[in-house]
């Protein structure tokens, strides 16, 4: 087969592929990231880029995306170009995805999001002693004189050992004159000796917190003596090339010989990349990493362990399994210590994945005789409410507008995105994060963005453009009127960042969905909004969620805003908590075994809730009271 | 490096090795079984062999321990001829070891070795199963469905997923129509289910029960199901090329790079090698074994599993552990099942070993308040006394005088050997094992030979020949006098298989150490002989023990016969056991707990017992009333 090469600009960064790789498959192998919303279907057009050197020819999803400019300019979509030359390839920004500027989004300390030195308990700890040799009064065998230690220094009560402990255990211990580090792991109904090291390495053991999202993956380094954060780094989703949500990915897994090989392989690589990539900035060596927690959610964490998640997408909606086995994170090829640990969060249904687990860990809804509600507004919606003694949960189909997606200008909370912005008296005022020139808008930015047309009156509450208003920003291409929130010569691409009418019916599905599922809930259980003590809102919107303006667009319920605290990435933080307590990471399966999953699709009164919830704010005016656009 | 061809006749077995390989070490590559007392040090001499074609030159080992017809005759050792030729190598009967002879001595059934169905309840079980497909009204995750089931269909009350079974479980399920045979295992609190295969695999689930001897391997092969023994083999542990003893295999490998490395692999090499042949012969895919339990002395389990054994020779003996974890066997190269087990049987101290605690299992020594003694008379002599409420044990260095070793024509219990003799007016009759033409003495017959000398006044009770008494059996040869039991014209090899005074004197040392260890513990815990209800023998002594001759010699104490009892193999029986019963395989590691070892080495009482043994039967005329040759 032949073999061209392919060079990434700006980056610089040239791979070698086999003939009639497409280029967004060479961009994943030469590590970088390019846009897609569509999966590499070809009919989102966020992948274009632009051939400069070498044979390209524009196919027909890039002939209908793209305009003839464009097409002149030699741009063709990515996913859907086959390599069949040497060619130099332009990413433009906007179809750039640039792996460091991930924002961790991690300022959120609940009072339960802190562990507790009380709870300070790490999944893996290392135990420094040093042991009185052996004599004929004291001749217990080798690793009886150590679990006789451990038991003395600990208030643990079962060790078992493991084959890796007991291998050269024997000089270990005279080899270091009886000073040796004991590794233990928790285990169900116990520890174990995962190893035992001469000398005093006990400062050497960290833990890796992992969220795995479907869009992006996020690691945070613990150091697990001390608990503290050594750093974190995100990464996106390298499965993204394969379909962009997880319906997609599915089909990819079920549809394809090694279609499920090849997802799982990918998300092992974004982990060892992240712990390449994280133990070479803290100078941290990768065999030190002796356990690591994951969140997912159902179908990331299935294919993370490698197991078909074909069920998933088919009524009636039934995973491999909710609770995972604890594994040698090796025997996944993950690269951190030979005996080192990987433990998931336990999911509850295929709809409603450990990421929301540990996100309520994280909130610490489970705790108290308060009714608590957490809202993860990722590619789905989850919604969870309930207290210490009973949580019920749903998941609706959001889409993924609120990261970005199914919204022309959308993108993630990456450099360059539209965060903040406010209209007054006509003048357009935005912040973009990373204060750089804007590259588009992300969800925080969008949902300020629908706020102000239709408090400006320059859209109705309905989404439609008041045509009528006269406003240089309000323009009409194909047909779709659209509002121009940055002009060419503020933008990074050059062109206009607009939001176009049919973004603007796209958000409406999304917030009506995620609010018909709010609503559904405590409906279900019978509550109104106001007995909610606290509403814990979590997402990549950014670093910024303006409350009152997702209250004011009807995404979340009008309720006392002091209510409502916008908490990041909480699946990572609960994820976190986790590794460093046996005791949180216990209490997740509990968490998990006494949520009640509302499957919404066969839920009679949520579709009336739905189709209610298709306006802005929503067509019962009394379900918001403080929302000061509101009128008839 | 240059490599050579050689040829082992009568077997015809040829093997490819490299300039400087040793005979011994090519005879082990090619599957044939050479003798060796020494271990490959070229003392024994046990190893003679003849090159037909080919140059090999006798070694200074060769020159001292062979006559000059033989150096004439090309006659080598095996352990110190280095190949540097193509060779023609004929190996004589006496130095032959046929793997395929070891005898299974497995007639022992006492009220304790059968499982009764009240215990039958092996290490691993298949259950098949026919499930309901989920449907909305029930649909928990698919592992789920099958714990379900289980616990509805057994009394155990957890599970654990292994990612074994939750691989490819969707789709087993699903191409299965829901009726599928999970495999579950014992483990430390619990189950776990390594498997879930399509269809009803249930009657095809097989177990393996090994005895893992410092001479011989025995391996038996169980239908778990039914629990019928399917077939047993044994075979020399080929261990023996690197040393005969655990002494010598220990300080083998502490004593070399690599060396616990190519011990390892040797008896992993053997069971590998019995397991192909076993499955072979009873048309059973190896994979279908799920489990082994495997017993040994402390060191030979050190070995299987890889884990350095060199304190167990140094006081104050320790070793690495008393109680081993179980592991995948796959984990050490053992073929079977990818996800089977294996466990291995605890042990007391590293001189008493798990297969002595499995002999205990096997007699019932522990289930009941009457006092029953257990002595196992292999390469050490170990003694267990005790009941359901205390167990004393020992080890004594008896040497593996009663297994053949350290006498001249001593061999193993297989074919060939000489198992009973009886001496009358004169006039010597031997029998056989299998009839054969004899080859040598096994055990049994050594007991047999002792007393019929001092019985018919050939020599005196300090084991010195009477020079005197006229006999054309006795004659004298390099200075050490011997009885011929066997003329040339009656042996396989042509040649006299006598008895030597030395040998007589090793023997007297071997019994007078077993006898003082039984001594020693009876008085430890003040007990007299006729208080002992049970007094198990085992060993590998043949089929047959004359237990009145025994008793003669002073090897066993002066009780009535009738509460003495043969048991052959206790050790392979208890592993059986242990297989099919996981409340007998838990018993072993509290029988194991409950044994208070007394090391003889530290114990002064035990060197004047000793002393007073070194007499046939015994000084004290007292201890042996029913000895019919005492003298005065």
């Amino acid at each position: 087969m032949r073999k061209f090469k392919v060079t990434f600009l700006p980056d610089g960064k040239d791979i070698e592929v086999e003939e009639n790789t497409t280029l967004m498959q060479a961009a994943g192998k030469a590590g970088v990231y390019v846009n897609t919303i569509c999966g590499g279907k070809g009919v989102c057009g966020k992948c274009r880029v632009q051939v400069i050197n070498g044979k390209a020819k524009p196919d027909k999803h890039a002939i209908a995306l793209l305009t003839k400019e464009e097409i002149d300019d030699s741009f063709v979509l990515a996913c859907q170009t086959k390599v069949q030359d040497n060619l130099e390839v332009v990413i433009p920004p906007e179809s750039r995805l640039e792996a460091e500027q991930i924002l961790l989004t991690d300022s959120f300390v609940s009072e339960a999001a802190s562990v507790e030195s009380a709870h300070f308990d790490p999944l893996v700890q290392k135990i420094y002693m040093e042991l009185q040799e052996p004599s004929n009064e004291d001749n217990i065998a080798d690793s009886d004189r150590i679990i006789r230690e451990l038991k003395r220094r600990t208030e643990h009560i079962t060790y078992e050992r493991t084959l890796g402990c007991l291998k050269g255990l024997n000089s270990k211990l005279r080899n270091s004159s009886w000073k040796v580090t004991a590794t233990i792991a928790r285990q169900n109904n116990g520890w174990k000796i995962l190893e035992v090291e001469a000398g005093d390495t006990n400062d050497n053991n960290y833990g890796l917190a992992i969220d795995i999202g479907t869009t992006t993956v996020v690691a945070q380094l613990l150091h697990l003596k001390s608990g503290k954060v050594i750093g974190g780094e995100g990464t996106h989703n390298l499965q993204a090339q394969y379909g962009e949500d997880v319906i997609s990915r599915i089909a990819f897994a079920c549809g394809k010989e090694q279609g499920l090989q090849e997802l799982h392989k990918s998300i092992v690589k974004n982990i060892n990349d992240l712990i390449k990539s994280l133990t070479n900035k803290h100078s941290v060596d990768p065999e030190d990493i002796t356990a690591i927690v994951a969140a997912g959610n159902t179908t990331m964490i299935h294919l993370l362990l490698g197991l078909i998640p074909c069920s998933i997408r088919l009524g009636p909606y039934v995973p491999t399994t909710h609770s995972f086995p604890q594994i040698k994170a090796g025997e996944i090829d993950i690269d951190i210590h030979p005996e080192g640990i990987l433990e998931s969060i336990s999911d509850v249904a295929s709809y409603v994945g450990g990421d929301i687990v540990s996100g309520i860990l994280a909130c610490g809804l489970a705790d108290k005789p308060e009714i608590k509600a957490l809202i993860d507004i990722g590619t789905n919606g989850e919604i969870a409410l309930g207290n210490n003694d009973w949580i019920v949960c749903c998941s609706a189909s959001a889409g993924p507008a609120f990261e970005g997606g199914g919204v022309s200008s959308g993108m993630r909370a990456t450099q360059g995105a539209i965060q903040k912005i406010e209209i007054k008296d006509g003048r357009v005022q935005y912040w973009t994060i990373q204060k750089s020139k804007p590259r588009g808008i992300c969800g925080s930015g969008i949902i300020d963005c629908i706020y102000e047309l239709v408090k400006n009156g320059i859209i109705d509450q309905q989404g439609h453009f008041n045509m009528s208003t006269k406003n240089e920003r309000i323009i009409e291409k194909d047909g779709d009127p659209q509002f121009i929130v940055a002009f060419p010569d503020e933008t990074e691409s050059g062109e206009n960042i607009t939001f176009k009418e049919s973004d603007i019916s796209n958000l409406i599905r999304s917030k009506g969905a995620v609010f018909a599922a709010i609503k559904s809930l405590t409906d279900y259980v019978g509550i109104a909004f106001n007995k909610i003590d606290t509403f814990f809102v979590a997402g990549g919107f950014g670093n910024y969620l303006n409350i009152f303006k997702s209250i004011s667009i009807g995404l979340l319920p009008d309720i006392d805003q002091k209510k409502i605290q916008f908490v990041g990435n909480s699946s990572l933080i609960g994820a976190r908590m986790a590794l460093l307590s046996k005791t949180k990471f216990e209490y997740t399966a509990e968490i998990a075994n006494m949520m009640t999953n509302i499957e919404l699709s066969t839920y009679i009164p949520y579709m009336d809730e739905y189709m209610a919830s298709l306006f802005l704010p929503h067509t019962d005016k009394k379900l918001f009271p403080s929302v000061d656009y509101w009128q008839s």
